[in-house]
């Protein structure tokens, strides 16, 4: 995963950017300029806890990149999607078996900024999301993943159940959480490991769960039926660092 | 922890009542009345996706424990802490040693829910927060404990780090989470425990942690210094329930 500022010039451009979600880095505004667009801008800045600077049009000009920055330019943050061979390689690079994350459905930007966040602190090599249905890289995401974002590499595909096809063949191994599946503690975690979370109200789909060499539960000693979809992805996670470490098996 | 339904009288009252987060379980509203504070809390209604029925005014004045209801009456949940006490009796009803969560400052509503379901499933026996400084049991809490409130009683105090000392005369032992601790699988967390976890910017205060025995590691193998302090507190609960399942120890 990159990092690199982008301009956005221009009062529409720089509205909209603002409204998608994207990571607003340091604000520029042409100095004692009040109207309608501009205060609007403004209210968005405040809302985002955006640093603005009110400068002169000369420096403006400056920055400006096309010429049409109607008093108006923001540097956003950029993050790009990896390849899926990125991951790999992040892993060959440790000389460790592949350790993946794969999503399917996460919508929520929390869940999927808090579970990036655990992929890193985990050791996972990346982190891979579906092209549909599936929160992308915006500013919440960037804020809640605590930084992560600038480490852990995050993949995004067209159809998941063919990735995990694609990398069965590399062999690497899946598994899956789901209530039904064997006690994680049961299972051998310690090889290449792709590790399938769905989202909570309907876990992992049919297509890609039918991949999955193995399926995983969480022990649940309580009344309801499901954990937070980034508390379970921690807890798996663990459970896979702790099978590597070779951890736990004689103290406890 | 009790739940029970509490009748909210009045334009004002039940304006207040969803500004502060309650959550009101249904709306009956005098029926053709349109007025600015009826048209209000309709639109607090729709934003919080109460349902709402319009009935005659018999209906209300049947309904009124006031006898001043605006032709406004709320039902809200009511959520009720439990005494300390009520954790202890609840481990001693399942004749398992005491395993609760302590939260130091956990402000954020949506990790106090997400704790409060982890505490659920892990087998954990209630849930203490200090007075101050710490979420209460929102609208918000209980839609993110996704029903465990209602399982998993709460207790608040007025002084975690006076608990503690009141707990460890009970025979329960401490432990909090802290970079700068053992590796937790390298911990004996099966006997009567009190797991302590502390916001993400501060961490455990240092009056608690002071009293605690124990300071347990989650092993961090990233780039960034913290999780979530929900998966944190996922992570720790579920290690603790793995010891005392005697789980993990030759698998894997």
């Amino acid at each position: 995963m990159t990092y690199r500022e982008l301009t956005i010039e221009g009062r529409n451009a720089v509205i909209e950017a603002f409204r998608s979600g994207r990571t607003i880095d340091r604000l520029y505004l042409l100095e004692n300029c009040q109207d309608g667009p501009v205060m609007t801008i403004r209210r968005e800045a405040k809302k985002h806890d955006t640093p603005v600077r009110f400068v002169p049009r000369e420096r403006l000009d400056q920055m400006s990149e096309t010429g049409r920055h109607q008093g108006v330019i923001a540097l956003a943050a950029a993050y790009e999607y990896a390849r899926v061979e990125d991951l790999l390689e992040a892993a060959r690079a440790k000389g460790e078996p592949p350790f993946l994350i794969l999503l399917d459905n996460i919508e929520d930007p929390h869940n999927l900024g808090a579970i990036i966040r655990t992929a890193n602190l985990a050791g996972a090599h990346g982190v891979i999301i579906p092209k549909d249905r599936a929160a992308g890289l915006t500013a919440t995401v960037a804020r809640t993943s605590a930084g992560a974002l600038n480490y852990t590499p995050v993949a995004k595909v067209t159809n998941l159940a063919r990735t995990v096809e694609d990398l069965k063949k590399e062999g690497i191994w899946f598994v899956c959480a789901d209530m039904g599946g064997t006690l994680m503690y049961d299972l051998d975690l310690r090889g290449p490991i792709g590790l399938v979370i769905g989202n909570e109200g309907e876990g992992v789909g049919r297509l890609v769960r039918e991949k999955c060499d193995l399926v995983a539960a969480i022990p649940m000693k309580g009344q309801i039926d499901s954990l937070n979809a980034s508390v379970a992805a921690g807890i798996l996670s663990y459970e896979i660092l702790r099978q590597r470490m070779g951890a736990g098996r004689s103290g406890g």
